[in-house]
């Protein structure tokens, strides 16, 4: 099945589902989804009649594009997609996943696709693709912007996407991986607002529940640290924004804080970053299957600087690429795969 | 005079200061601001007296700290700060600054300041810092809440702040440099939104006038490339958010774009980028002199793909630099110090 880009394109459409608490929703994705059900071959949706009238396409912000790279030779066999917010972090995945799988190089070299940019890098092995995404909402939003393209003008199928990232915690002992459930806002609501033409469109921010247990469940057979399955708080401030007593401003106590990290923690939110909830709106908009594995490096109720040493820090940085990586390497043995 | 950061805290003030149309302000700024009006010796504020109780402050995201840095010794002359989205772009900077102020290194060596994280890159030259900060709001946030604490501990004075950037034009020959009067948002109203323990709490945007005035001069002295005094648009998404059609989704039409993107121009509007709202809001905040100076590399009226040649693109985004160089050239030699 080839995907599709131009059929039953919804206008927005506001306070059309209030069952879904979203004010735009693209019909295509969800009648074909039911459609789809139990089909081995679910394509990357892309949502844009649009991108059938460009003659080329530049994914600008990856230096990559339809005329000049041949897409679904370079990426056609993805199946995984691990992101994160720090480019060297999304190096040392695609090492490590390499090793898990036996796919090592023997030079070691894992060049960065995207060398002609500064803004993202990219690396692959067999059918993993690692990118990194830079820090914030809008930053991530940009890179699955072209992501989701790329993977469109690819062809790729049955594509699972996981975010492998790093998060404050709430009531968590640090180092607990929270594997996202619901990413909510600053209010604990579970949305994302998108600006379009000025007004604002509420999406959904549900992930792929499946997908989560499935991850838990392989934290638990590892038995090398703790994972939860939780509410994930999306902010667009690491200091303000997260209550935090270190930035340059802060106009509230520390009573203040600690109120609001009670009302997150009493919501169900066991973690705070600042990219899942753009994340999950995209993935789901595109019938990605994803996940948001972050793991905590302190418990804001006890502090709000990341004062650990490097290395203690480095080493609980690791767990989310451990837990992915085993989960992608079972994931290809179950299905024969590797 | 030292930086202050424990008078007169101000709790945040709703609808308090409605010929401001912000919603909080900080008066110690404010009076400070009028008793200093003349000062030769300004400093860079924070505001937040829980700074005064930590008995070292990590600048994480910088990989710095009190306790680890002399920070007054690195970084006390500081002058000029310059800052971007791109690290490249950055280093760039520092390089063409030293040759024009007769600063190089012999070796042509500019370490990055913050080597030890690829979150951000810092360099310096004499009494320039040139810092990136990533794509987006919050990206540019987390390094300005960092970057002032490093100002303010390094005890710094009298700093000018610049971000010389990339953006899209509306109704501009691609080239042209927009130097920000007013940073609005999509509805082109001219605050910044920030969340702060779950509420919205408006801020301005200002920026300092005299500065806009005196760049636009300089670049009218130059006569290189064309500059002008505008408003920008400041997005939270680089496709939908600015009416792109050339998005993984995109639900309006062509018209719909243009109709838009004429209304921006009709308020005042030339340009669109992403991080001007919340630096201007902040440094205002601050009692930082601060200016917007960005090249437009479209006409976002004639198209959304940067598909020019990366030469062409590349020889664009010297210009805010070329401006700025020359700007920070004329006032050292003006004020005597080279």
């Amino acid at each position: 099945m080839k995907a599709i880009s131009d059929i039953r394109h919804s206008k927005l459409r506001f306070g059309l589902a209030p069952s879904l608490q979203t004010t735009d929703y693209y019909p295509d994705t969800m009648d074909l989804g039911h459609e789809n059900q139990g089909s081995s071959s679910c394509p990357v949706y892309v949502h844009n009649p649009h991108l059938k009238t460009m003659k080329e396409d530049v994914l600008y912000h990856f230096n990559l594009g339809t005329s000049t790279h041949n897409l679904p030779a370079l990426f056609g066999d993805v199946k995984f997609v691990c992101v994160g917010g720090s480019p060297w972090r999304m190096k040392s995945f695609i090492e490590y996943i390499a090793g898990e799988l036996g796919l090592e190089d023997p030079k070691s070299e894992y060049p960065n696709i995207c060398a002609g940019t500064d803004r993202y890098a990219m690396y692959k092995v067999g059918p993993v693709l690692s990118v990194s995404h830079g820090m914030g909402i809008p930053s991530i939003s940009i890179m699955l912007h072209e992501l989701l393209k790329l993977l469109h003008h690819a062809h790729c199928t049955d594509v699972t996407i996981i975010r492998i990232g790093t998060s404050g915690g709430i009531g968590l002992e640090p180092g607990t991986i929270v594997i996202t459930k619901q990413s909510v806002d600053a209010t604990f609501l579970p949305k994302f607002e998108q600006v379009i033409l000025g007004k604002n469109v509420v999406r959904s921010t549900d992930l792929d529940t499946e997908l989560a247990e499935q991850l838990l469940q392989c934290s638990n057979r590892l038995n090398q640290f703790k994972s939860v399955i939780a509410n994930t708080m999306c902010t667009m401030d690491f200091y303000e924004g997260q209550a935090r007593l270190d930035g340059a401003f802060c106009s509230y106590t520390q009573e203040d804080k600690q109120d609001y990290l009670a009302k997150a923690y009493a919501s169900g939110v066991r973690n705070i970053e600042m990219e899942s909830s753009v994340f999950a709106s995209m993935c789901k908009l595109s019938g990605l299957k994803a996940a948001v594995v972050c793991v905590t490096l302190l418990d804001r109720q006890k502090g709000d600087q990341l004062s650990g040493s490097h290395q203690v820090l480095h080493d609980l940085q690791q767990r989310p690429q451990i837990l992915v990586g085993h989960f992608i390497k079972s994931q290809l043995e179950s299905s024969g795969k590797i």
